[in-house]
């Protein structure tokens, strides 16, 4: 076979069929082979009606498959010649474990491109109308993992607890009590918690809170993982649309309603 | 007129034609006015050629446009019950200014959406094939602005400079020294610095250094405003791309060639 072997990485974005850039789309219809975890749109895979198709997703009520089966794919249609792409939910260079495939791809000598996708925290502040910063208010905005590779709380989180950062927490509602405390060191107990399941799909879940309040409410209203933590002021103007709460703003907030 | 005005922001992406989603290129369909500035790329206006179309562009050597101006066509076309569409470089929720347009759109009364779009780090990462998250190697990342409102260097760098996370600094070319040398106070000086001018465009231009030896590359290579400053080992991976740098690297980055 003359074909020449290569692997695309695609960032499918957070759930939205129409979340995924053109770029993404043309790599679908290009391919041989499409690997697609659980967390992509389904109706994706029609943009290739004769694609091989693997499902290699690590959750939901399926058989998991583990990184090692992914690298087998990989290895054995390559090997063929045939061009694989890999659809990732989100983005691929967040939290997206994608240096393991590159690496992967390298040592088979294959090429590899990688294509950006949306990531979750960034569709969600679109779709909540949250900057994620603000002149005066938040000069920068931080993306933290709330569960390392040893199980443990990042020990960045103490200095993002510190920062007039808006922080993102991904996979942290293991750790909701001790990233709460490490806050209320630091910070107002007034300031905003967003905590949204499922968020930009139909099931989205979002509970609306301050570090004062945020767990009660979580106890409450049952939210689970996975969910993205949001912390900060900039999380006060999905606050506002909150009619029970009437929280503290800045007053040089101007935007907020 | 019987239309519903209605403002769009839609994050274009970082330049590159097709890195815009498949919703962005449908708002630009569907709207009757496209305000465009100067990063994203002109033929995305060929999508639509029926809408009535305004540079708003606030650089680059044509006339600037204030935001002033900018919210006056908002109000003016959405006055005449028009669908208008904010087409932004990027992503809207990072250093774009949209709560501004956003809180302008909520005081005229009219409907307002936001539709996410590639940010330039996540495009340049992805076309580097740098993570920006790295099990064991870097739980976070941190997208900080160079120059805060008062034109000051933001207090939260000082906290960066002592995070494990990826720092992807913007607009912070005229602040270089005083950052190199914050981070220096807490990290090694091998630490890998990557600076990407025009970051994923033809005249892309990237210069890879270490903490110890950027300000010296960035003299000789001529490099200027505005580009992207990344900081952390994840820049480790395109710095051994360079033949010329032999780079400590942390044995358990097993993925850098």
């Amino acid at each position: 076979m003359n074909r020449k072997a290569k692997l695309s990485l695609v960032g499918c974005g957070p759930g939205a069929l129409d979340l995924i850039t053109l770029r993404g789309v043309e790599a679908i219809k290009q391919a041989d082979v499409l690997l697609y975890d659980a967390l992509i749109h389904p109706d994706l895979l029609h943009h290739n009606h004769g694609a091989i198709k693997c499902y290699v997703g690590k959750r939901g009520g399926k058989p998991s498959c583990s990184q090692n089966d992914i690298m087998g794919y990989i290895d054995r249609y390559t090997a063929q010649g045939l061009h694989v792409c890999r659809l990732k939910g989100g983005d691929i260079s967040v939290f997206a474990r994608a240096a393991e495939e590159v690496l992967w791809a390298h040592k088979l000598g294959i090429d590899v491109e990688m294509i950006p996708g949306i990531s979750i925290y960034t569709a969600i502040a679109a779709e909540h109308q949250l900057p994620l910063t603000h002149r005066g208010i938040s000069d920068s905005f931080w993306a933290v993992t709330g569960h390392t590779a040893d199980g443990l709380l990042s020990k960045d989180m103490e200095l993002a607890a510190r920062s007039n950062a808006t922080v993102m927490v991904y996979m942290g509602m293991g750790h909701l009590t001790e990233i709460i405390s490490l806050f209320l060191k630091h910070q107002s107990p007034e300031l905003p918690v967003a905590i949204i399941q499922n968020g930009t799909l139909p099931e989205e879940k979002c509970v609306l809170g301050q570090l004062s309040t945020i767990e009660g409410l979580v106890g409450e209203q049952g939210t689970s993982s996975p969910a993205l933590i949001v912390i900060g002021w900039a999380a006060a103007k999905a606050m506002a649309k909150n009619s029970k709460l009437n929280i503290h703003q800045p007053e040089n907030i101007a935007w907020v309603a």
